[in-house]
Order: C-alpha cells, then structure tokens, then sequence
C-alpha cells in the first residue's frame, strides 16, 4: 500500500490499514520482500557534497552510488517509490544491506525502531501529512540508513519539505554542508517531527469545538465524534510513542555513526518527541474527561425531562381522577345535587394544583427549566 | 487436554480451558508427568542436516538419536503429540533433560517461558490458528529445547507451516542449512509469532462491525459481542504478553547456544511480537472505549423514548382532565349550558396543546426525533 | 485467631479479619509476643534423615533439637499451633533465632516475605484451602526458617498435603532424602503454592455462571455477587502477591543456604507463582468487565421498559383523550348527534393508533421485545 | 496551625489544611521560620542514658546541650511544641542543624523525607491519632535529626506513646540501654507507625458498613460516605506513601549513623508500612468498587421503581380507554343498549388485564418485587 | 505571544495557547529564530556583586556584559521581553550560546527542561500567577543559562518577585552576596516554584465548594466546574510535572556548575516540586472521584423524580380506571342503581389507595421524600 489515508468519511475501508502492521504469511524466508502491487515505481536520486560543490543526480542507477562508500564526499542516495523490486534490490547490494533490512523496509507500514547493524544505523519512522479538506490524517513510512559517510532514504512516495533541504544544500546555506550524513539525517528527522504539530492542533480545536457542544447540546453525533477523536489520537500515539524511547537511546548510547558535535541535535529531536507526546497525552486525557462529561450531560437532560413529565403528571392525574369521579353515573350521587359541588370540586382541584406546585417549587424542580 | 479450542458457542465449556493452566496436585513429585488420556501418540520425527546432505526418518525411535548429541550434523528431533510416556521419557534419557522439563512440556498448557539449563535453552510458547467456520481462536503448546547441535520439539499437535521449513531444508533453500540449530529455531518461533497476525486481524474487523451497529442500533447482542471481544483478547494477551520479555532477555544476554550472526534474526522476532502487542493493546483501549460508547448511545436511546413519552403525556394530560371536568355529572354546571362553551373548550385545548408543542419546540425535544 | 475463614454467609465478622494484618499495640517492646487465647497448643515433630536413614519424633520437647544444629543429619523441625509460649521460647533459643522472627512466626497474619537473617533465611507465606460446602477460601500463616542443614517450620494448625512429604521422607522416594534441608523447603513451598490453583478454578467457574446471568437476568444478587468476587480476588491477591517478589529474589540473589541444584527448584516456585498472578490478574480483568456489561445490561432492561410504557402510553393517551372529549356533557355538541359520529370517532382512534405503531415499528422499538 | 484535625463534621474548615502543605512567601530568604502564633510554646526535655545511669531533665535550657555532642552518654533532646523561636534557634546553634533543617522543623505539615546532612540524618514523618468520638483522624508533624551520639526530636504536641519508651529507658527494660541513639530513633519511629493500624481498621469497619446499606438501601447519605472515606484515605495515603521508600533507601544504603545491628530493626520498620500501604491501597480499592455498586445499585432501583409503573400503567391505561369509549356521549352507539354490553366489556377488559399480566410474568417483570 | 492567559471566561481563546507549545514550521534551519510581533522589546538589567560590592545597570547594553566571564564579580544579565531580536542576538555572541538555545529561550512557551551545553546549564522553566479577580491563571516562560561566574535569565515579562531578591543583593542579605550564581539562581527557582502554591491552593477551595453543591444540587453548572477543574489541573500539571524529573537528575549527577554547599538548596527545590505534585495528583483524584458523585447524585434525582411520578401514577391510575368504568353509559350496568354504590365504590378506591400507600411505604420508597 502507498499511503494509509485517514479520515471519517471512508473510515470503514482505512481504518484496518491503519491499524495493523505489515507481516509475512506465516513460513516464509526471512529476508524476502513482496512488492505492493500498488506502490509507486522506485526512482533513485543522488546529492553528494562537501564544504565546496555539490552534485545532484536525478533519476540514476543504484550502481552509480558505488563510490558513495569510497569518495570523501557525503553522499545522500534518496529513493521515492518502492514499487521497482530490481531497484531496490541493486540498492541493497551496493550498500551491502542486510537482507532484514530491505524487508522492513518495503514492508509497510512497520512500528517505528532504530536497529544497530554494524557500521549502519537504521531508523524507521512516520511522516505525517493533514488530509486536505478533510478531517484526519496520512501517514508513510520513511527508512533511514545511515553509514560512515553516506544517508540512504526509502519513501513511499515523495515529501515535498525535503525540497527545501536539498535547497539548504545546495545553496549552502546553515551549517549542512560543513556537517556529515549525520547532520543530514537530524536535519529530514527533525522536519519529519516538526509536522506532527500541526495536525495535533487541528486535535486541540476539534476538542474545543465539543466542549461547547457537549453542555448545551448533546446529541449522536457528538458521542460519534468523541469517539473518533480518541480513535485517531489513539492512531497518533502508536505513530509517535515508540520515537520517544528510540532518540533516547540515541542520544544516550555511544555511537560511533553520530559525532559529538550533531548529538546535540538529537537530543532536541528527542525534546521535540516529548512535547508531541506531553500534547497528545493531554489531548487523550480531555478526549476522556469528555466522555465522562457526556454521560453526565445526557444524564442531566433525562433528568431534565423526566422531571417535567412527574410534574405534569402529578398535577393533573390527581385532578383527572376527580373529575372521573364525579362523571360517574350511579344513581344515589349526593354531592351532584348540591348546589355549590361543581365550584366546590374546582376549588378542591385548586387547591390540589397549588399543593403540588408549591411542593415542586419548594423542591427546586422548577429551576432546571430555568438553567438554560 | 489435546487443544483448547475458544468459540462463542461452545464458550461456556471452552472458556475455562482457556484461562487456566496446567497445575499439579499439591505435594506430588517435582518431575513427574501426567498423561492426558485425550492426548494424541508421539511420533517422532528425526531431521538431520547439513550444508551437504539432509536426512529424515518419520516415526523413528528415541534411541535413533543417540547419535545426534555427538555427530556434526544439525538434527531436529520433532515431537507430535504427548500421548505416548516411554516416548517421551525415552527421549528426555537421550538428551538427559532436567526432569523439570518433561514436566513443562507435557502439563500442558504452561505460561510462556525461556529458561535456561546448563547446556539447553528450554523455550515454550503457544502457537495460534483461527478456528475454521468460526469467531474465535486454538492454541497449542510447543515446546523447543534448543541444545549445542540439535533442537528437539514438542508438539501438542502437527502444525502445518512447519512443512514449508522441513521443505527449505530439504531442497536447501535460503539460509537454513548454512546456520546451525539457532537458527532452525528462529525459523519455527518466527512462523509461530507471524500466525498471530491474521488472528488479530479478524479481531479489528469485529471491531470495526461493532463500530457501525454501537451508535445507530445498539443491543443487548452488542453488549454481549464486545464483551466477548474484550474477553478473547484478555486470552491472547495472555498468550503473547511473556513472549515480549522473553525475546527481550534473550536479544540481550549472553547465551553460548545463539551465534551472534542469528542474534539479529531473534530480535527481528522481538519486534515483531512488539508489532503484535502493539496492535493487541489498540484493540484492547478501542473496545474499552466501545463500552463507554455503548453506555452513553443507550443512555441517548433512552433519552429520546421518555422524551417522547413526556411530550405525548404533558400535551394530553392536561387536555384529558379538562375533557374529564366537563364529563362531570353535577348539576349546577353553567358552562354547560353555554352555546360556546363545547367550542370555546375546544379552543382553549387547542391553545394549551399549541403552547405545549412550542416549548416543546423552543427547548429543541423534537430534535431528537429528527436525527436519524 | 487461629485461620482465617473466607465465606458469604458470615463475611461481616470475617472480612476484617481477612484484610488486616496482625499488628502490636504502639509502643511495645520489639520482639514481645502476644498468645492469641484462641490457638492451637503447640506440638513439635522432629523428623531427622540422611541418605541412609530417617528418624521421627512425634510431640517432642524443643531440647531435643539442640542435636540438629551439629550432626550432619538433615534435621526438619515441624511445630504445629502458636499457643504454647514457652515451647515456642525454647525453640527460639535452641535455633538462636532473632528475636524479631518470632515476633512475626505468631503475630499472625503476617504479610509474605522473606528475610535474610545472618545463617537463617525467613520466608512467610500463607496457605490457603477452599471452604467445605462453601464458597470463599481460608488461609493460614506458615513460617519457614532455613538453617544449614536445618528446616523449622511453624504452622498454625496442621497441613494435610505435609504428610505425603513426610512419607515420601519416611519411604525415601524421589530425591528428598538425597538433597539438603533446602530441597525440603522447596517440596514444601512448592505444595502451598499447588494449592491456589484449585481455589482459583472456583472462581472461574463462578465468573462463568455470572457471565449468562448478567445479560439475561441482571438482578441484586448479581450485583452482589460481582463485588464479592472483586472482593475475594483482592484479598486472594494480597496473599499471593508478595511471592512473586520474593521468589525473584530468591532465584535471582547469592544465597549460600540454597545450593545451586535446588535453584532451579525455587525457580520452578516462581514461574508457578506468576501462573497464578497471571490467572489472578486475567479474573480481576474479567470480573471488571462483568461489572460494565451490568451497568449496561440494566441500562437496556430499563430501555426495554421504558419503551413499552412509552408505547402503550403515547397509543392510548391521545385515544384516552377523544374519548373523553366526546364523553363532555355539553349541551350544544353537534358531533354526538351525528348518525355516524360514534363510527367515525372509532375510525379516527384507529388511525391514530395504527399511526402510532407504524411510527414504533419503523423507528425499531419493536425491536427490543422480539430479543429474547 | 498545632494540629490537622480531620472529621465529618467540620470537615470544610480542615480539609484545606488537611491536604496542603506548608509553604513559603515566594521570596523569602531560605532558612527563614515564621513561628505559628497557635503553636504551643516550646519545652525541652533532656534525656541521657548509658548502660548503666539514666539521667532526665525536664524543661531544660538548649545550652545544656552542649555536652550531648561531646560525652560518651547517648542523649535524647526532645522539643514539644513550635512557638517559642529563641528556643528552637538555640537549639539549632547547638546542634550545629544546616539553616534548612529548621525551615523544615517548623513549616508544619511537610511531606514525610529522609534527608542526609553531613554527620546527621533528618526523617521527617506524621504521627497519626483517632479523633475522640468521632470519624477521622489528626495528624502532627516529627521531625527526627540523629547524630552521632544523640537524637533529637521536634514534636508539635505531646505524644502519649512516647513515655512508654521513656520508663523502658528508666527502667532499662529491653535492649534500649544497650544499644545507641540509631536503636532509640527507631523504637520511636516504630511507635508512631504502629499507630496507622488501629486508624485503618476502623475504615475496614466503615466499608463493612457500607456494603452491607449500598445494596439494600443506597441513599445520598451512602454516596457521601464513600466519597469521604476515598476523600480520608487519600489524606491517609499521601502521609504514610513517601515513608515507604524512605525506610527502603534507609535500609539500602550505607549509611555510618546506623549500626549493623540496628538495621534490622529499621527493616522491620519498612514491612510494617509496606503492610500498612497494603491495606490501604485495598480499602481504597474496595472503596472504588463500591462506587460502582452504589451506581449499579441505584440503577437498579429505579429499573424496579419503572417496572411497577409501566406495569401499572400498561394494565389500567388501555382499561381506562375502553372505559372512557363507552362513556362517550353518542346518540347512536349500538353497544349501549345491548343486554350483556356491560358485562362483556368488563369480561373483554379482564381479558387484557390477564393477557399483560401474563405477558409481565413471562418477561420475569414481577420477580423484581420479589427479591427483597 | 507575550503570556498565556487562562480563564473561564475567555477559555475558548486561550486554550489553544494553554496546550500547546511553540513549534518551527518544519524544514527552518535549526537555530533559526523567530520574534512574536507582540513579544515586549528586550531590556536588558546587569547586576554584578561580589562580597563587598554590588553593582546595577539598568537598560544597559549586551557589550557591557563582555566583561562578566573574564572578571571575578558575579555577573547576573536578566534580558526582560523576548522582542528586540539584536539585543538578543549580541548576548547570544558575548555570552557564546549554542545556536539552539536562543531558539528555545524565544520559542515561547518549551516544556520545561533542564539542558547540559559545554560550560553552560541551561534551565527552562514557568513562572505561574493567578488571574487578577479571575479564576484561572497565567504562565510565563524564563530561561536561566548558568555559567561559571555569570547567571543569564530570559523572562517573557517582568516578574514582580525578582525585585525582592535584587533588593536582597543590594542590601545583602542573607548569604547571596558571599554565594555564587549557582546559588542566585537556586533563590530565583525557588521564587517561582513558591509560586504553584497559593495558585494550588485556589483550586483546593473550588473542590471543596463543589463538594458542597455535588450532593445537595447537581447541574449543569456543577458539571462545567469539574470539567473546568480538570482541565486546568491538567495544564498545571503539564507546567510543573518535567520539573520533578528535572531537579531530581540536577541534585544527583555530577555538575561542576553547582558547588556541593549550593547542591542542598536545589535539594530542597526538588523537595518542594513533589510537594506541588502531591497536592496536584490529591486534587485530580478528588476531582475525578467527583465526577463519580456528581453522575451517583444525578441517577439519585432521577430515583427521586421518577418514584414520585410511580407511587402517583399508581395510586391514581386504577381509581381512575374505576371512576371510569362507572361513567359508562351501558343502559343495563346494575351496579349504577344501588343505593350503596357509590359509597360502596369510594370504600372500593379507599381500599386500593391505603394498600398502595402501604406498600410503598414498606418498601420504603417515601424516604427518599424525608432525605433532604
């Protein structure tokens, strides 16, 4: 699959995307991969560097980043597409993968990780992507590697932030071209993470927007909507919590892939991860508290109801009753000769109505229907 | 017991099969074995391999493996079935197993475990098949014993993926036979973990069915259908949950019996179980959160019928008593005699009823009737 | 107290009894003991044995022990009832015990622990048996102390499952005769630990029964049968909990009274211990979730009543009123000397209340007493 | 403020206390006390013994201190009562205590710690009292500064528990003459948390109590009540919970104030707030449980309340409907002026009346009046 | 944004601001910095003290501070207002900062933390103050950078309790004059966290009046407030809780910054933040324990309302049905011409009430009227 689309209107068909993991039928050799039918065909781009020039190589073949290992230049190889297998496989050889990598890398989506290999460093991780027009979110799966002097990228299809990093290099501009492939890889990280903010405020209004519905007017669709809050939140935190534990690792163990000067980096790429969290978390908490809200809502609108059917009810069944009494047709009915019964019984039922409204009142059931 | 089987009809049988373990009678001896009368007979399989030959003798005898703890060959003693005791007491002499082992691998079934004796590395764990025709779930217990040269399992039963292993090895494709026994193991866990995958599979369709019918129609059959979710997932947590650490510790330590080229094969089982958990602990918050749903959709449910109710009896009750006052036989009732008063009754009842349906209104009851 | 009795029946004098835990009146001496009236005389078995030979003294005094400390026979000192003070003192003083030991040996109960004494190793536990002809369990206090070559054990009335141990010992079966007083503690322990299995499969075969009452018939007894089990599962988690601990440490710390043997004996005790805790936490889960599909299975019997008042009231009431409209006693009222007036009113009535249940049945409410 | 009293009653003025810690201005200069004009004036009392003088001076001078940090005798000075600031400040100067320590002392309540100063250890914990006659409990700050030779103690009131300790050291009962200052502090600290038991079993009592009114009789008194017992043991919790990892870093680490010998004693010390902390996360457990059973129990009550008037009102409204039919004021109704009109209305309305009664009978409506 | 405003009133506004943290747009150069049009202009204040001197210079310029890392004074620069971006880039080059530290001083608000640079600690944290005649309250972010011999504070605002320290340097008093900047900025930390208190202290009070109200008379009001409580306990906690972690691993690790004799105040800091914490997490847990009240409370009105309208309805509702009957006009109903059949009929009606009455008054149902 190419992207895992998210959003309300074709919940049903996305949803179990979303959920799962990509996995192997059961028996099958480790190391093998299975070409999505429907992935984008591969296409390879090179950008190598140094202090002084910059290459760019659209379009190329994977042989060609032979001297990647070799040269003294820092060698970005980015491939878009996952759907070309000879590619990828070229790819795997030139730089000497090992052969689970290339699996969790074309299987996707996995759950996030840094694996150690000797003398690479894989990352796996999420871009995020608001739906446009839409209620929700995509999200697609982007693979690092990082080497002695070389970034190797795997996307599903392209990230359009990544263009102003290659302009960043090739306009040397900051500090990337006087940094290594580890800086590079912290600079596409960070960009990745920096665009979770903005989907999770879009978290923070549709919360809001539920608060002021769910007092005054409660109703199917606000429990409908609650609930998707907390199933997309849900959706986001499996995307982003596994990021927390991996850049703590990473800016904690000795690494030789990593310098010194870049960890720094790192660990605000870690900071950054724990703010989203400390978001999300707090988003998940009002989601929740919001239901509690609800149940009670709807529970004080029964209330509401139910106590103007008992005064309604308590007023006049009694008085009901009292003129049935007196509609009866028994021949030896004295009161229906007086001359007085008629105002007699209204004033008793007078009496009855005020009784009850006056214990009502004194009660405080009249205020509900005030409250709004 | 051979297998315990977990389906919604037969569920009261089956239920506690599935949540109990195996346990002995207090104060027999530690060691010994009891054999389940429904087991099925061991059949032992003997494999042997290596980067040249491959050899396999069904049915054969334990005393054939003698050979096995001294050769150079890789061998795989595969146990189907733990119906026959001189078998398997056979079997635990040859490769002199802690007679806490047999004990393990026979009561079944046992908690997930690893642990380790001089010389074997004893690992349980369950394997998982969805039932055919039917929502739930099988477990079966196996057990690997994993020794220098050799691997010995025991199976409750045959399982069908470990064929396509057997088939590796004998038309030697992939790795298999350049690896040792570690990895033969690898192998056979990974096949078991991956079978987890499309058992939860079917859980987030359930899920997903639930989702639709919660909020629009919701009944005691959906009260009954998530509490079943949330019970078979209890069982498969249950199941899966010690494996987590399980590969933990066995990715980390130091342990003589795993080469460090198959390291990385068991911690690509670790995240995948990981993956598995993940996704469990998803299905487990949606399914709580489905509850709370469920709750507050009947709670809505009934606040519509007793609106309704309130609507009908505050417009009607009114209208009947003043209906009933005139029904009444006294016989100094001016009004009677009125020419006007049958229709200034009337009137008035229209107003009242009309007053009514305008609070009623005004307060936005009739909404809700509206909604769907 | 001399046990702890667990039952429904007489559950307000016992529960304060099962949750507390023995404690001294503020301000007492450390290492005072206080005579619970109401215990068992103490009676002390020595049972003496080695490879070759074993010996038992039923009912005999504390001085004879003062040999166990010094030959090299594997010495098991058994006293049963905590009512004697001045045999529990000479014991104290042949076995050299630290004085706060006996103070927790008779202050009971007492929380699990184990505590490592300087050449003596404490461990408390508790055991436990289900009720003749009851639901609930008892529990009991046993404290072990672990010498050299020395077992004293304290109970507070006599264990039955011991004497198949002590027979074991007696006819030298399996290898208790051939390994230390540690290998004894563990058979011991080991049975204890046997004995919560059976008293937990009671629970979940009581979860069982509640889980077809609950969606059928939810009543009172329901209710309070929920809450006793989240009770009784509480106070069964108490008691067990503690171990869990204990024997982690146990397996895992250097301890020169246990030899490496019988580690992996103890060990055994620990994975029993988490089975229980597993099956433990999985009905505290369970019983959790009972406690949601009641509140839910009552909401929609409510549902299901409301309904149908709902139903018959919104039909007749409208009905109910034409028919006292037309029962006024006016005098000018056209309508009732209509020829066809009274035919035409029951017409009128009957559309409405095939309006009304046309209404019903497209909105579902039907539905619901179609269910069962 | 002397005291944190804790009752029903007067439960809006103490609870802000209760649940508040003492806290600074913000900046103020560190070190800085402000003296509780409430607080009772200061007495010192001094108290050295060795194994064979006991010396008590009641009432003394600070400066009399000054030989307890030079002789070989152990001292015990002890404060009572926080209002008289020369006296605490030369306390302070003789004792040589870091400007923090006394900040601490007097800023009544702190959370309970254990701090280490160079050559002192400050324990600061909450002695705990039953309100006379009446729910709850008061609580007063100790605060405890060991040295090497002496002990020194700050209560806010007297403790009654405390001259028990004070005639064992008088009378040289017990091991405290022989053993150090550490020996002392813990008999003391000892004291004050024996006496949470006697608190917490009378919350045991009040669970009691309320299981057995929530399900037969659940009223808004039952609600406050289990809010005021969850509201008292989180008060309880937050006093006792910081003790328990204190006891275990005191029992942990290597720590020259305390003796080999004393901490087993101090261990001690950690079981029993380990078993008080067990407690009192049980009741507050149960408590929560019942929370649940009071909602449950409440829903049930009113499923009986709906059952009874749909019962009711399912029987008679249709009866009343045919009774109003015929009370119509129609010229031509046929029926009237049949022979059996009115009998076979009244046999038609006792038909319906059985048929909804055996209709409730079927659906189990009636059991409900049954139950209690 | 100059500060974060949070209040009832204009919650919709604020909240946004209150959650969130400031983030860059994804893909901006690392250090890159971007002034909030509304930020206050920066005012730069350069105190500098040693034992016998202080000096103040106010508005003065970052060149003038070139001086504070070479001379032996203790320099403290506090920048006022993050606005005019050259002022803050010239202090970023004299005082040599890490590119990503101004970053996170301008990026308004960061979650609190504490960062090690190379010579340089730099600390984040809130400052808190309630509302002005609000509920509610207003954080403002300050930055500490602490260097050798210099103490460096960004503050979005003024904060009035600063004054008071610098009066304490001027005056000195106390021992900020003959302590480091370390110990300058452990008094201006601790200045800020004493702040959490009275704002903590406020919403103890409105938990307690909604105790108050939650019983007696729940409403939507009620709901509103918990909600409100709820959610901006939250956003204390998101302030104040990374503070705890932080504090702990500053007086743990080994930070040449801090010298051992300043290393006990920031002790005490850390101290006071878990008391803040504990109040915090006391307070959530009432809060959410009244929610549980508030929806108990609600169900008890509903009992009340609706078992009113049961005992009416069913008292009245079959006399009702009576009166009805004998106001039909069969011409043959033989009962209408007795003489005692009217009063006989009102015996009848009697008869039927009492039993009613009787009936619910056994079953108790007329207390709840007496409750209140």
């Amino acid at each position: 699959m190419v992207s895992s689309d998210f959003s309300i209107e074709e919940q049903e068909e996305e949803e179990e995307d979303y959920f799962d993991y990509s996995y192997d039928v059961a028996g099958t050799e480790p190391g093998s991969i299975t070409i999505d039918p429907l992935a984008l065909p591969s296409r390879l781009t090179l950008i190598e560097y140094d202090e002084n020039n910059a290459y760019r190589r659209v379009n190329t073949q994977p042989k060609d980043c032979v001297s990647c290992l070799t040269n003294n230049l820092i060698s970005w190889a980015n491939i878009e597409g996952l759907g070309t297998e000879n590619i990828l496989r070229e790819v795997e050889q030139v730089f000497q993968l090992h052969p689970l990598i290339l699996e969790d890398v074309v299987s996707v989506p996995q759950r996030p990780k840094i694996e150690d290999y000797p003398d690479q460093l894989l990352i796996i991780l999420h871009s995020i992507k608001p739906n446009k027009n839409e209620i929700g979110f995509t999200t697609e799966q982007i693979s690092f590697i990082l080497g002695k002097n070389y970034l190797l990228t795997f996307q599903e299809d392209e990230i359009e932030d990544f263009t102003r990093i290659i302009d960043r290099i090739r306009l040397n501009q900051g500090k990337v071209r006087q940094l290594g492939a580890d800086y590079l890889a912290y600079l596409l990280l960070d960009t990745l993470i920096d665009n979770y903010f903005p989907v999770l405020e879009d978290y923070g209004e549709r919360i809001e927007d539920l608060e002021d519905q769910i007092v005054l007017n409660p109703s199917k669709k606000t429990l409908q909507e609650i609930y998707n809050i907390r199933r997309e939140l849900l959706a986001l935190r499996r995307s982003i919590w596994p990021l927390r534990n991996l850049f703590n690792e990473l800016t904690r163990e000795d690494n030789n892939l990593i310098t010194k000067e870049v960890y720094v980096y790192f660990r605000d790429c870690y900071y950054h991860t724990i703010q989203i969290l400390d978001i999300l978390e707090t988003y998940r908490e009002l989601a929740s508290s919001l239901m509690d809200v609800l149940i009670s809502s709807m529970s004080n609108k029964m209330n509401e109801v139910i106590t103007l059917l008992t005064i309604i009810s308590s007023i006049f069944i009694p008085l009901t009753f009292i003129a049935g009494l007196y509609g009866m047709n028994f021949e030896y009915m004295p009161e229906l000769k007086w001359r007085w019964g008629y105002f007699g019984t209204l004033f008793l039922m007078l009496l009855i109505a005020g009784g009850m409204t006056f214990y009502f009142w004194r009660r405080g059931w009249f205020k509900l229907f005030l409250q709004k």
